[in-house]
């Protein structure tokens, strides 16, 4: 039995209830309130803000809502989205994960506060996807080129037993979820409006593949709508989610710069795929890797080396082509060239060619004979390969 | 008077036929006959040679072509071809790129040795051009994108002054060349074959012209082949001149990698173009910026930068576009977010949207409306922008 079965069913429903209400009443990240409920627990936390006896800074962060907010009119809505509300006391919930939003690491960044519930369509356990969670981030107007990485990179972590974390967006997001999708494997979206918002539009389809196979996870109450400013809260969700946040194609200024930025805070690996010099897409990545923020990642190898550093095995760096002739010695190399280029000729007009004494070049010789490199003819030596 | 003016005519054209013979005598590098060379000079160096009293490392470099070697015959062949020697006692020689080939950096490096001389095609001074010299190396089967970008650069890199140094190669090596000449500027070509030979037979045009406004060079004597080991040899002068080496487009095994890895073992930056991951012809570029052996560079002044630390303006590392709003504070921004999604809207709906306190809405909205972000209408307030 887990501490929150132990809570028994109406303190269970009373928790949902006052974490439904804490969701509305405040505009996230709430900083303030978050730690009041921290201090207090939600329950009192609730009655504290009912009863207006709060510190100031939580006042500013409720006084807009108080009057209107309704957590059981946001549960009931959630229900006919067929979405359910996670709350921290729930097993479920990524506590590790979302720890960092408030911890030691958060110290200095604006804004950053664990969200006080979470709304969630999709049979995904959030907790087991952080620990195996990869966030891939980019540009809505993506490339094809980006798209096609993107896709590829999702593919690859979830036929890897990882998560794919990402926006839901137009661009490098879809991708990203739907190469995950095409694996069979399991991906979350995380969005900037309530959870019975299809958004974007053309993505409902999109969303609902997802909550099918992983989890569709808003911090914002049913019918709200998505505002620029949320894009920007919500990326700390998917920062502090992947255990690291690659990032395919991202302008100068982009939402996937912001959230590298989070996740490099949060002490998140940051990966960054290039691409064209010539294409403003990855001006962003190029930057990110320049100033050594993000490390340049090709293939997804390279990303599983990175969250999964004992699990996977060694990536080769190279995938070079080997010669016949890689296996011979620089100076048999060398004695090669020349017979390539001199067809027919003796060894010492080998020797005068490439330069090594004649000596050298007559023990030389048969070696390459049996090695089947040269051959010995009528008008002189030759080469086979 | 220079020094090498105070030699007397007699001694220098001795020098020259000296250097001439040790140019034909042995195959590059020869580090053991350039040790003798250092030490007795190249006039007793020669005649330890023809007497076949030299000690046995430079016995087995001149031993396969002691027999014929003639630097006369290497002279004419050269002032036919409309060529002359450079020799290192000449004041043109470029000593101090060249020192480190035979210095402490060198130690360990395989066959590093300086040149024992020099063929030159074309009137720029070699070691004026050397301490402005950017090499510009990559894939002879370049991509579109790869000779666009190598030719920028080199457009770049010459119009800034610099001399734009590689080895004269179809792909990169060509684009850089031709980018340095249409700026009208200085570029030099390295030869892995005699100073006589157009090669590539495709760039016999562009091997003039690079003559014209610099030099084509080549440490082999006229008549050589070209050979594969040539190519690396030839390499290592392409990397010593350069103050660094940009590599644009290179396979995972090339000689463009090949050049790199000299220029670092040198000490000279190593500077990489990125470009799509699914192109073969950028896997040698990625790995080096994943070691860290390159630095991602995109554009020619994150070149020039690096070359002439003290002699540029700073780079500016976003181009990012700047927005109207974004001169407003956060929570400014946060309510013009809610006023265009709510078009006619009170200061109370807005603090609902937005979360912020209604006091704090209603200080804001004058502020917008002076700005000409916002205006008050007969319904409520909207957005302007």
């Amino acid at each position: 039995m887990t501490a929150w079965e132990r809570l028994g069913e109406t303190t269970r429903r009373e928790v949902l209830q006052a974490r439904a209400y804490l969701s509305v009443v405040a505009e996230p990240p709430a900083p303030a309130l978050a730690r009041l409920v921290a201090e207090r627990g939600p329950l009192r936390a609730v009655e504290a803000v009912r009863a207006h006896r709060v510190p100031r800074e939580v006042r500013a962060e409720v006084e807009a809502r108080s009057a209107d907010a309704c957590g059981e009119a946001a549960l009931r809505a959630a229900d006919t989205a067929g979405a359910r509300l996670l709350v921290p006391e729930q097993p479920e919930w990524p506590a590790e994960a979302f720890a960092e939003l408030s911890g030691a690491r958060s110290v200095g960044l604006p804004g950053m506060a664990e969200p006080l519930a979470l709304w969630v369509r999709g049979s995904g356990e959030l907790a087991a996807m952080a620990g195996r969670a990869v966030s891939v981030v980019g540009a809505r107007a993506a490339s094809g080129y980006g798209e096609h990485v993107a896709a590829e990179l999702g593919n690859g972590l979830a036929a890897a037993g990882h998560t794919v974390v990402s926006g839901a967006a137009y661009g490098i997001d879809g991708a990203g979820h739907r190469g995950a999708l095409a694996a069979g494997g399991c991906t979350a979206a995380f969005l900037a409006c309530g959870i019975d918002r299809d958004y974007p539009a053309g993505h409902s389809r999109l969303l609902r593949a997802i909550a099918d196979q992983g989890a569709v996870v808003s911090e914002y109450p049913p019918g709200t709508e998505p505002r620029k400013h949320r894009f920007l809260v919500r990326n700390r969700l998917i920062a502090a989610m992947g255990r690291a946040t690659v990032v395919v194609e991202a302008g100068a200024r982009s939402g996937a710069t912001n959230t590298a930025n989070t996740a490099d805070a949060l002490g998140h690996p940051v990966l960054a795929v290039p691409g064209p010099v010539t294409a403003q897409n990855s001006v962003g990545c190029h930057a990110m890797i320049r100033s050594g923020q993000a490390l340049l990642v090709t293939r997804v190898e390279q990303v599983l080396e990175v969250v999964n550093p004992l699990g996977t095995a060694p990536v080769e760096e190279s995938t070079a082509q080997h010669r016949p002739t890689d296996q011979l010695s620089s100076d048999a190399q060398r004695l090669h060239d020349s017979l390539r280029g001199l067809d027919g000729a003796s060894d010492v007009e080998l020797a005068g060619d490439c330069g090594l004494p004649v000596g050298r070049v007559r023990a030389l010789l048969p070696e390459l004979e049996l090695g089947g490199f040269a051959s010995r003819g009528e008008a002189g030596w030759s080469a086979i390969r």
